[in-house]
């Protein structure tokens, strides 16, 4: 029995982070209408979502900004033109690749930016590099998380010195990130309290961003919270890469802060996200998903099988099962 | 941390339920092709399921037989019909509702039937009818499990005494069963305990029969599992009334005993499933089906309008949040 959550309380200091327009770009390239993104901002702060993240800060130099929605580059003026000085409770927040960032230029000084929170992300082998995005994200005013990508892949003990480092860092919050959506909650329950040692030894704050795979994106999740992870990521109807994440409405659902409201998520749904879905935007769970997922890989094979339109599940299974 | 299934080791004791022919069946009226059922009850064995429900004992007075197919009734014949003399590892099931079933002559001796368990599904207030149907049942040779529906609706206090009374009856097997999806994963753990410890005390086992409300199914099924429940009901692709059940698909992938196979289940769907849900049979996590589990309601009324093919979300959600 978890004595933190309780069910019937809750703790303040829980905070959920929409990744609706950041982890959904990622099936529709970004092609998000205005009036979507300025809907999904009214939602947000009729909600009480305390972040909501616009997208990623991706390099210029990298990928053509012919062949993406403007949130894979979410300037600064285009989140602007969204929020105006957003006098409300809702923070903003981006995401930045380490590696896929040209985080010195275009990340300005907080004062002069729209953003509250940047979010590095990071794989277990590029931690310096975070660690560099770290701060100068900090030196230029910002809060500031480090989410760790596929853990699920990689070596506790790595895990640990990574989080060691990060613990010496200005880094505020420290993310699980179940990638490959492979973890159960029993893992998570382990992860999170690997997490949080870390966090308490060091004053830092824990988040988790989980998929759902093996639809178990929001029982992780609120697995995660009572074990006293903070920061939880969702985003409307689970919309996000591959199986998609936790979502919002059950989130909201769940929370027992009265700052949250669940009817605004209804509402957004109703008129946003099952026309995304007629119009071609594909993501959600699927044999192919919960397939990646078992087998602890990453699900670009099973996205580009629901690409191909392929039914053919047993062979999917039999290409996945072989490789190593 | 769950000690008992510890993920890499299993328990010898758990059960895999197959109820997608009887909770399937209630959302296309049991019109399953001969075909289905056959392809079904191989994949169960090849799967290493361990019991497979045929679908309801249903009373031939209360309901045409002209409007459902056979498995709303199950006749023993029907179901020789499919599985021969069943020289397998697969046992069969059926179940018997609480005054919906004329169990006295349409449950035959075991010996001259296909049948190995019946599952006697009864709500709170019908404990004593229950009662006299599991002797029936014990009388005539069955396996028989008592499925206690709705708990969420119910009283803690009425649910031990109910527990009690079935202690003392010759049941092997008490059910958890969450109609209304709405239970979430630490309640499963508070509500299994409960259970156990009657199960310990007139030495009796413990199942579980999730509904995917929230999109906990699974997450409920391997929460009880870790507490020390027995008996995991699953369907095919979730295939059951409303937002559906716990996925066979992800519970055989979940489950470490070497019986288990999830190829087979992977085939089946390859095979079946798609195709019905593009013959227009419905089921599924939907929004209408998030809002009946969260206010721990009934889904007739989501049901309903799935039926309608209502879109309207929020007129909804006011409609059910309105109701007592």
């Amino acid at each position: 029995m978890k004595e933190i959550s309780k069910l019937m309380e809750y703790r303040s200091d829980v905070k959920v982070v929409d990744a609706t327009l950041r982890d959904g770009g990622l099936v529709n390239n970004f092609y998000f209408t205005d009036e979507f993104v300025k809907d999904l901002y009214q939602t947000n702060i009729k909600a009480g979502v305390d972040y909501m993240e616009f997208g990623y800060k991706a390099d210029k130099d990298m990928f053509d900004t012919n062949s993406f929605g403007k949130w894979k580059f979410s300037n600064d003026d285009d989140i602007f033109a969204i929020v105006g000085d957003n006098n409300t409770d809702l923070k903003i927040s981006i995401m930045a690749d380490v590696g896929r960032c040209n985080y010195k230029t275009d990340i300005r000084n907080r004062c002069d930016s729209p953003i509250d929170l940047i979010r590095v992300a990071t794989y277990l082998n590029t931690i310096p590099t975070a660690i560099e995005m770290i701060e100068d994200s900090k030196n230029k005013g910002y809060e500031v998380s480090c989410n760790i990508m596929a853990i699920s892949g990689g070596q506790e003990s790595d895990l640990k010195i990574a989080l060691d480092m990060l613990g010496k860092s200005s880094v505020d919050v420290f993310y699980i990130v179940d990638s490959y959506g492979s973890l159960y909650p029993e893992q998570i329950a382990r992860i999170a309290d690997m997490y949080l040692e870390f966090a308490a030894k060091y004053g830092k704050k824990v988040g988790i961003h989980a998929h759902n795979n093996q639809q178990l994106a929001f029982a992780n999740t609120i697995e995660a919270v009572g074990d006293g992870v903070d920061y939880l990521d969702a985003t409307y109807c689970s919309m996000g890469r591959g199986a998609g994440n936790c979502a919002m409405e059950l989130l909201l659902g769940f929370l027992r802060n009265p700052k949250y409201n669940i009817y605004p998520a209804i509402k957004f749904a109703e008129k946003h996200m099952n026309k995304l879905k007629a119009e071609g935007v594909v993501w959600g769970y699927d044999l192919q998903y919960l397939m990646t997922g078992l087998l602890n890989q990453h699900p670009r094979t099973a996205i580009a099988f629901t690409k191909e339109k392929r039914n053919d599940y047993s062979e999917f299974y039999k290409e996945v099962v072989a490789q190593d």
